[in-house]
């Protein structure tokens, strides 16, 4: 089954048929728009599409008795509509979207688009969340096709709530409602309430006709009585207006969508983007997304007559949008979190006060970290802020222990090729490269250590050493497995972490000695992610951190006398940027566990809130927190946003942590681990980080667990050995990297691995991939809830990519 | 009539009833609550309250025949409860919230409550949108009370669908639905679908009970029937376990209340604040927010018998939630646009791509602004980042145009007691302060100008020259009213203008002098907020913005020979921090149009979403965009964040601004500044700005507009003169700022305001204020939509404040 794309063609108007409440008049309305469309194309162009039968028990009202089976009431009425049914409902439908996966509704809709210009209208059955045959209600259902809706409102007693409530129900779901068709009930008169209230909350806009006449015992009476009443509403201007309005939204959402980039390109400055080499044809026009996957305005193809060619096509979120996503696009579930929180409180300043969100929130991050270090969680908005936040709060606490000035000029500690994000401080975390080298104020203000990176090549897990290293720490090594790498348990016993340690002892006793001072120790842990998808030997990071601890004499002479105990930070603040890194994005709740420590500082962002909105926390220690304690406000932490622990994305983040911690429960990613990368012989135990030392982590029970991939080892190691370029690939959590051979040097500026982007954006035709790279690096990401399948599908077009 | 508190008391159990359609047996399983809830009290404690009569036509259908009217039925059948009804159908309510807001719901449950123990359900009439007398929903109309909901399901066809629509209704208000109660019908079997349903989504519980029998048209027969039904279902422990489930979750719900404040203590690190004073019982622990208040947790009374007493307090947000609230909290327009984006995109990351609400955002914000040199719109997630951004912009631009180096040492013009935000590169715009001075990379990179500034006293409005300046620029002047201030169109041809002038002029030589150079000028127009909410003679922005334009040879020399229009930037690029001051927070969508002038750059975030989430924009001209293209990736504006114009913040804003708009040519504020603002005798013309000069400006219609407060001119000019303590008094669009006499000092560390502020905390007794100050400066700050009755609530809070 290929990805399902949305449904949008440039001279066919497709519609859903969705119902405030079951019989509410949805058949009579469709009888009534395909009578009035009929008129206005060729008659055969008109059709009515039952994407389900639902049998005769579906409605059992009275216009549904008035109307019986749908469709033999269209044919009546309106003879000349086409018409189709789809699904019997008594077919079992397993996955619970075959009905639109299976890509039936798609096919029925080009097959009428390829007759020329027409209407289709699609009923559904039952009210908006009446569930589909598979118990999905179709809401859910049909919401990536991203046809507008038209809601028939309820006309009867009650029905101006069920029909705000339908409408809202649509809303959150991302439906654009075209119009809302009513009949006029004289006794009620919902019309002119709602009329009324939507005129100043939603661009919809309402039309009604009388309500049809009571149902006749004599059948040709009936036929007769139904006829006129038909004749009567198409005489009126009503279903000929209510058309011309759908007509009129049908183009222009095209001709919106069609104008976005070019308008884009003209009043849009794009973020880490050189907008000379940005035509509009380049810039992608995104008119929804669900699950994985964008839906993107295809380019104009000249050659063909394109005019019943599909204008949206799915495209696979390849870059999981910088990174961020983990419970896909448009996940119900978030945005009932985010109207939650919304509707309870809209936005809670934060100095002095507290609210569920922020509270539940920090709980959370508390006790899953399962790091007995931290207890404190600081809210700004981004990583970048984030990471300035934990700089401000380390270099305090280094201040305050050995007694330097403010004026003193402090450095941090960190690794080549780091990257904490674009504000200035963020910034000063990084050493000079392309990304600041240019910027005005940029200042690095720190050591980078130059360390060994891994890489599958020929099936085997390299550790590689840079040459300038290689006098100190040798040549590498190799492992079977990708286990084998984070078997710190074994590892920390042998002569490379010895090495390791020599070699970082000795450079910062040289630093020492020249009188550079340092405030914080900051690391992405594993991965460095901007900075080129570089897998650090996490066997070095290690024993970064526990040099660094076990060595205060290298930093400074403490001077504060506060009292000491095992989570009191030693030697250095150890600050975790997991903003990219944590929260799963490596298959772990925490990316510490990896390396069997427990930073001093932590820094989460990006999948916080299953990516949706924008929120970071940063997490501290008590012995951090209580370096800024003092008589005077300003020996505080004065950092702030307007926004800070806003509560629209505390509660997305509560409900995200809680989805994810359940599926982890659930062995949700079970079908990923037994893909090669959990073998029976492992025994957890061995597996890595059963080494305490001064960074603690044995009381961790996470750090037992296996690592793997959700790209099949098989996979990984194949491209790794059988592919010309390809000279190393990588896989851990959701992640897949493949270095690419670089005629024209690796590294941020390098185009090597364009190639394989500009063949994946062009697709298979029904779907396609956008990506990003990192100069020759090529990378691509999934979420949590990306399907087994979805990963067979990236891996079939990623290895015909491979073989141009 | 007092602002609307929410309802909770220690030991009454207070529900209200909602249906997911009309005729769901709301009365039935009422009558059944109250017969439950009899057997576990003294009987004349379990009551139920109709707030309002909706006669008898209002439910017609088949259970509410059986039913009749409701009270009749819980009379018969559940004779030992009281009940009561607050309004007749028939009375017009005026305003639409009366029922609410006349506190008679409040006051029913106050007499309830203290009867002891017991139970108080309160009836809905229709569905969760029936409107309610006044015409507003009631899901709407009761929200601000945040009494848990008892949803009834629909156990009909189509039941499914309208009960989970009706409960995402709900939601999106904020409702806690504490049980979903259903009937068990036989043939729908609704139940079975959405205890599976809800069960992985929602917490909340389900219960069923038999469907009730038929109607009988005997009424003797009928009522034996029924009592036999009802002695059924006491008899099943359904409605107990309903009722257990309740009291604890209302057991909860306060003990977890007033545990917030203790927990936050020990786990939150909060924004701007020396934690070492902030004991728990300083923390508010907020329940909710609606419109301008929240609803607070009201700190025990250890003195009297306090468990009948409210535990809920409603507390006007005074700080217009850090300066973001503009559209009130919980607006349900706000949610709604959140949820659809969040339901259409997730998020969608913005590089190289482009959807409707990032697009149809940087639209409205560059045809509003009335700025022909904005072309450019660059998103980030706040004010601070939008800051940083900005400054990287006019930087660049500067140093392409004068022919710096990279390395060169640049600094921005700017003025004293500025503030942009807390990142690095933002605290560096700032001249050393308590907020930055004991920051350890803190490094002010900057010439800051004194200024003349603004005060009303004894009802003059006075221009204070520094004394610093008294030999440069006199000894300021007054003017009649504030208006006087802002004509800009007289006061350019003034003396003081060319003194002014001169000053800055003759500043500026010496700088360049001395060799500095200049990469920006910077300032928030018109007032400087968290500097302390000082208000800048507007003269000397627009001499400071004249003179800088008019002499680049202040600067450097042009080294670039990029084409020049009158859109181009000259002197410096001009950058505008309107986070505070722009988009209605001083009555205009742009600040700048107070100062006749056109920044090249201009910072817009807080009010931008209305008050919900985080997002700023920085637009910018084409003069300065040009300044990064350049062949090389590495010249282009590398900066950017994971959620970049989200969709959901995009979308909000473009909700809010939309709505901001509307309520301007609406006149929604037509009100306030009749209240003494705008006289008759004002011609528009005369006002302000309306000398173009290399400003630019004469273009702009806003510009002619009266200057106004919500805050009436008698009122601001009362506090300034007959008040002892007050040194001075200013407002403008929401904002109502008061200068207090300080002996300790002026000045951030200032406690001057501080008794002002604790007496708003304690407020009337039935509602009080949240506050915060700024050094000896109290400020308080309205919504857009705040109303003339809370304005004047708050004025007479005040005044008794001031009395003190």
């Amino acid at each position: 089954m290929a990805p399902v794309s949305a449904l949008l063609r440039r001279h066919l108007r497709v519609h859903q048929i969705y119902g405030a409440n079951t019989d509410v008049g949805k058949t009579i309305f469709a009888t009534a728009l395909c009578r009035a469309a009929a008129k206005l194309c060729k008659a055969e162009s008109t059709s009515f599409l039952k994407p389900v039968s639902t049998g005769p028990s579906d409605e059992a009202d009275s216009w549904s008795k008035l109307t019986g089976h749908d469709q033999t009431h269209i044919k009546r009425y309106a003879p000349s509509t086409a018409d189709e049914t789809l699904f019997q409902y008594d077919v079992a439908c397993s996955p619970h979207s075959a009905a639109i996966r299976s890509g039936k509704i798609s096919d029925s809709v080009s097959r009428r688009a390829a007759l020329g210009p027409g209407w289709l209208f699609i009923e559904t059955a039952g009210g908006v969340h009446s569930p589909g045959p598979s118990g999905t209600p179709q809401a859910d259902l049909y919401a990536p096709l991203r046809v507008p809706a038209i809601l028939v409102g309820d006309s009867k007693l009650g029905g101006i709530s069920q029909t705000i409530a339908a409408f809202e129900s649509l809303k959150l779901r991302g439906y654009d409602i075209d119009t809302l068709l009513l009949f006029q009930d004289e006794q009620y008169q919902n019309h002119l309430y709602l009329r009324d209230y939507f005129s100043t909350r939603a661009d919809v806009s309402i039309e009604t006709i009388p309500s049809p006449p009571r149902r006749s015992d004599d059948d040709s009476l009936e036929t007769k009585t139904m006829m006129s009443y038909y004749d009567l509403t198409s005489s009126s201007d009503t279903m000929s207006r209510v058309l011309e309005n759908l007509d009129r939204r049908g183009k222009d959402r095209i001709a919106r969508l069609e104008s976005m980039s070019d308008k884009a390109s003209k009043s849009i400055w794009y973020p880490f983007t050189q907008q000379k080499h940005l035509s509009p044809d380049r810039i992608s026009a995104i008119d929804s997304a669900h699950g994985d996957f964008f839906q993107v305005l295809t380019p104009e193809k000249s050659s063909a007559n394109a005019d019943d060619r599909p204008l949206l096509q799915a495209a696979f979120d390849g870059s999981a949008s910088w990174w961020t996503q983990g419970l896909g696009h448009a996940n119900p579930r978030l945005t009932l979190a985010a109207a939650y929180a919304a509707g309870r409180y809209g936005h809670v300043m934060f100095a002095g006060t507290i609210h569920e969100p922020a509270l539940a929130l920090a709980e959370t991050l508390l006790r899953e970290m399962r790091n007995p270090r931290l207890s404190r969680v600081f809210y700004t908005d981004n990583g970048s802020t984030g990471c300035e936040v934990a700089i401000k709060m380390a270099l305090r606490a280094a201040r305050t222990r050995y007694g330097w000035t403010a004026e003193e000029k402090l450095d941090i500690l960190g690794l080549r090729g780091c990257y904490h994000g674009d504000t200035m401080g963020a910034m000063d975390c990084a050493e000079p490269n392309p990304f600041n080298e240019k910027v005005e104020w940029y200042e690095g203000k720190g050591f980078w250590f130059e360390y060994p990176t891994i890489r599958c090549f020929n099936g085997e897990w390299l550790v590689d050493v840079p040459s300038s290293l290689r006098g100190d720490l040798g040549n590498g090594a190799g492992f079977d497995s990708l286990s084998g790498v984070f078997e710190l348990g074994a590892r920390t016993k042998s002569d490379t972490f010895d090495d390791y340690k020599r070699y970082i002892h000795s450079t910062l006793e040289r630093l020492h000695a020249e009188g550079r001072k340092f405030g914080a120790l900051m690391i992405e842990p594993i991965i460095l992610g901007a900075g080129g998808m570089i897998f650090v030997d996490p066997l070095f990071q290690r024993a970064l951190i526990d040099v660094v601890r076990e060595n205060p004499h290298l930093f400074g002479r403490a001077v504060s006398s506060a009292p000491q105990d095992e989570n009191t930070w030693a030697g250095l603040p150890v600050v975790f940027d997991e903003v990219f890194t944590g929260l799963y994005r490596l298959g772990r709740f925490s990316a510490s566990s990896l390396l069997g420590t427990h930073p001093d500082i932590s820094v989460h962002a990006k999948m916080l809130t299953g990516g949706l909105v924008p929120l970071c926390a940063t997490l501290a220690s008590e012995s951090i927190f209580s370096a800024f304690e003092g008589d005077e406000k300003s020996d505080a932490l004065l950092h702030g946003h307007s926004y800070t622990a806003h509560a629209v994305g505390c509660q997305v983040a509560v409900e995200s942590l809680r989805e994810m911690l359940g599926m982890e429960s659930r062995g949700a990613w079970d079908w990923a681990k037994a893909d090669g990368w959990v073998t029976d012989q492992q025994h957890p135990q061995d597996i890595n980080g059963m080494v305490p030392g001064p960074s603690g982590g044995l009381d961790d029970p996470t750090i037992t667990q296996p690592v793997w991939s959700m790209w099949p080892r098989e996979f990984v190691e194949h491209l790794s050995g059988q592919v010309p370029k390809v000279t190393g690939v990588w896989a851990l959590g959701s992640i897949l990297a493949i270095s690419m051979a670089a005629k024209d040097g690796a590294g941020y500026e390098s185009n090597a691995a364009a190639g394989l982007q500009t063949f994946l954006g062009k697709g298979t035709g029904s779907w396609n991939a956008h990506t990003r790279v990192l100069g020759n690096v090529f990378y691509v990401m999934a979420s949590l809830t990306t399907s087994q399948e979805s990963i067979k599908d990236m891996q079939n077009l990623l290895l015909e990519a491979l073989k141009e």
